[in-house]
């Protein structure tokens, strides 16, 4: 079979992102578990609907569930199914919606994003209210929405009072609450808590429900908590080109996950990964680790030169350029022993350049 | 593992569409080849650009190739690759970017659609001439591709003179050639030729690479054939929510297809499996069959009723409720004792309303 | 004042289109009128207010109003106000939104149309039923609205029954109508009937209601005769960039036109000059006239080469360059002698050609 | 003639828009000069073809120029032509194109902007630089343009040298450089230059030329300065809404205001009335100046109540509720009794709070 030849070294591993490690083992025979035979197209199959069944238990909400390909897709869909075509969305200046998507919100979805800087990638009532005015002003884009990320992109995790305060001043204010969760369970693995406390108990009206960083071949969902928040999601996932037509294969992956404790066993691992490499590095005197880890990120900032010798043996990005801060990220398939080496790896390049 | 379980019956299939079927064991092994360790998200990867190298001896062209998760995004990102924001495409009325994509390349390419009838799906100069007119008017969206389906929405196969023939004036008009290759392969199988001589000899600019109606999990690519004919296409991706992070496992599916001649394999049985029913009911007397197939659709017309018996036992798809035609296709999947057991299943069902 | 000046010869008329005429009189002068001090700007000004009181009154029905920039502007606003994202319009094949647009309803509004052929311009409840299906189908744009042309762009006039009968099956199938009445007065004063009596008294949901083409400046306005038809106008107006800083100056236009008789006395008039038009050259035997003129356009068939003699003497378009037909366009200022002169030539020339 | 009628006092004027105020008696003779008889429509017609000469003389280019309806159109259209459908404008926070249009750069032309804090409204070459980055990553928006407004939304001038540095350091990124010349004419009055010496000259490729506010009823224009900056305006116009059909009354307008100087000389009354007005309060005590007026508008920050006690005697807008600052916006009709009217009355309203 010409076709079926694997290309690349499996026991290779870095630290750049946890979209650069693979399948978990346990979701490739999910996959084949659902092979065979014919099911309906486009999410008319017994995969997806259990899958609704086993979010309405996990959310403890009777939710809509809508498997898209990407968080991209997952974050447009949702926030289009929240606005009318003269909507607005405030969020973080950092936010992926708005740093990472070349502009499909904009583009693709018609929306306007109003942003706030803030220092730890986290919205409070006090920052939403620097863009959350203008009602009834036709020359404003009009505030709709609140989208935040959980973990966020700076490897923060908001703590479930803090959700609650931002949900809360939203809803007041008559807009929606969108949670960008590509990393979710991350978030919910540091805390120690179940999915639905940062979510449905925390007033989120729709999560983007993320998947593909936490070891799915690539899957993520929309998923609707409170049904009064949104509308056309069914026809909207065709427009915007989301709708799969094997979804059975979606919905297994996710089922995967989240029928089960997968989710949890993988994100707190590379949560665990994450503390370890922070411990072994902080303590090396020209390293200046930026943060304690919240999730599976590590953001530290290395001697000139130190990261351009480092990334021959293990790939990781930098984060800013101008202040020579780098991200590490850890992934469900880091090994104790790749944390270890990596550190080692530092240690040895900073000594060198002392 | 409760996320790993089976809850289908593998056994069952039907003719409804070649959506409904599984995945080729060919392909899950290769997803599981790719698997393991790191790489780089995005299309960095080996499997991405060993699948360039692959289709660009299969289509004997510099090509350049860009998967994409489904159809629609393949096709939608094809045309606004190929068109200004003032651009419109010539088309079948019965084209599935006009009938099935809920207006994705108007409302997310921005695109106008030029419609023309044609009875067997297929364009012909004198039918591109129809609508390819009023250059350098504002008024009048502007022509500047022209779009065929191979094989088409009706189940027929342009021959190679056909296409070359709509090339040609297309060529001559100034206007470029998209392909909705979504059955590419069944054409290419029907005619016994290379999948070159249907496009890149033929003249088409852009190619939608069909994989998932042939056995893919879910996985199709924009093939550039005439790389000046586009523009972008990197960034549109992008834009669209149609680029893959975990990309290997896209391009794991497409080299499993097209690095050997599986593509050929499962194209060619469906097609016989279609040859196989139409030999088996065209001489059922109240049985219709209005066309000899030509890929890997039977249409035909049933006595008033049958239908809707039959649908218990094999899942079909009504094509026109006006004069009762309905459409059965058959897959990568299915077998002759499928074909023979629903042969004969129209047969009982025809007799009894007899 | 050197940017004073008149540049051209204001004694030259032809019959290409009302939009080559200018501004009648009476227009200039309530604009003068509207001038002078200061008027709260983007619509909130006296002029703006009278209007909606006075259109109030034509239209018999508490009517929202919106003056806009151009016929295209009111259009696209009306279907997108009448429309969610994944909406499509059913219309005539040959109606201005498809045909002249430049898929502006496709590409700002973000709407796909569904058309249908039909010869003399208008729609029947037959004919919407050809496109007004597959509700429910995430795959098919979902149809919503029914959009109809008074008078047509054919110059055909839709008497008052023939517009029920498509509005009471628009509204049984739960769509809404829009009435593009770019030339709404000439239908009117064909009829003899007041205007409240082909929209509102019709049922009617959503008018463009045209002013430009009947001897205004620039002006036309979105009047909502239905307002639960409709959402968030005051939004789009500005998001499609219709909204008119200096609004007064746009509402007098329009104020000059329907507070008073003036769209009645200048589309009868112009209604009047096709009819003159006609009766002359009728019986001008290489002559074909197309049609018996329903309101203020003629179209003809000439033979072979006399258009282009006549062109440089006055000036008007080709309307089917296959056939040789070419329209023929009165406006509020076509003058008895201006007709007379005109069928003249036309006599000459034939002439010399027979 | 019941609909030519004056409903307003013509002898009041405030202070919140130049908007607000009329059209200048020589912009209303040049529209009833350019009245009667026929003229080609869209711009096929004298005047335009004579406002295109006029501007080449004034702006020292082979301008193509383009008359749109309002400033939001010209914006829009202009970046839209810059820019290709991934592309973005890093813009100022508080630009015109980021605050008031309702995200139609957005929403219509499917762009992203890029936004910088500025205190002054002005963009440097190191505040672009915070933006323009990311060249090549599909990920991020492209940037492409730079956006300024001159003179600004915040009522300060660029110097010839501010915009000079601009233009050169967005050039060396390879970006083009737009102007928002919706004020363009206070400026040049301000610092007493040829309107070619903060375009042309000082490198700008595409200019927003401002009318409306500066005395027109309704016309702007995009001016391309630099024609390769540019791609598909004839059609982006059209499609966009922006076509006028009587275009010889939008270029009339535009003729009287810079055919000659009346663009001058109005900008320089409105702009010498400002200084008066902030002559006169400068030295009330409790009233805080913001600034020493370089264009059209004087920022003041009043006493508490003070404010809203003035409203009823002269119309202003709040610019930050927060903080108490008001905008005092002077028109081309703004008079020197008005002036002196106005500040005697916030002396008047000032000692009652004090």
């Amino acid at each position: 079979m010409a076709g079926v030849t694997t290309l690349h070294d499996p026991d290779v591993r870095g630290f750049a992102s946890d979209n650069y490690a693979g399948v978990h083992p346990e979701v490739l025979a999910a996959i084949a578990a659902a092979n065979g035979g014919h099911q309906t197209s486009y999410g008319a199959d017994v995969y997806t609907a259990r899958l609704a069944q086993v979010l309405a238990e996990t959310f403890a909400a009777p939710v809509e569930v809508y498997p898209v390909f990407n968080g991209t897709g997952a974050n447009v869909l949702s926030l289009q199914s929240m606005l009318p075509r003269w909507g607005a969305v405030v969020c973080a200046e950092s936010a992926h919606i708005n740093t990472d998507e070349n502009a499909a919100p904009e583009r693709v979805g018609g929306l306007k994003l109003l942003t706030v800087p803030t220092a730890d990638g986290k919205l409070t009532p006090e920052l939403v209210d620097r863009q959350a005015w203008g009602f009834g002003d036709e020359h404003r884009a009009q505030p709709g929405v609140v989208s935040i990320t959980q973990s966020t992109e700076l490897g923060t995790v908001y703590a479930v009072d803090e959700i609650r305060a931002v949900t809360d001043h939203a809803h007041r204010l008559g807009l929606g609450v969108h949670m960008d969760g590509s990393r979710l369970a991350n978030a919910a693995a540091a805390l120690g808590v179940p999915l639905r406390t940062l979510t449905t108990d925390a007033g989120v009206d729709v999560l983007s429900l993320g998947g593909t960083k936490n070891g799915l071949l690539g899957a993520e969902a929309v998923v609707v908590l409170n049904p009064a928040a949104t509308t056309g999601l069914t026809y909207l996932r065709k427009v915007d080109m989301q709708l799969s037509s094997k979804m059975r294969f979606m919905s297994a992956q996710l089922l995967a996950l989240f029928d089960g404790d997968l989710w949890l066993r993988s994100a707190g691992h590379a949560n665990a990964m994450a503390m370890r490499l922070y411990e072994a590095v902080r303590a090396i005197p020209s390293v200046t680790v930026t943060n304690v880890p919240q999730a599976n990120a590590v953001f530290a900032v290395l001697p000139p030169g130190v990261a351009d010798r480092l990334r021959p043996r293990f790939r990781f990005y930098d984060w800013n350029p101008a202040t020579g801060e780098v991200r590490w990220m850890c992934a469900f398939d880091t090994t104790e022993a790749d944390v270890d080496a990596f550190a080692a790896a530092i240690r040895e390049e900073t000594a060198l350049v002392a």
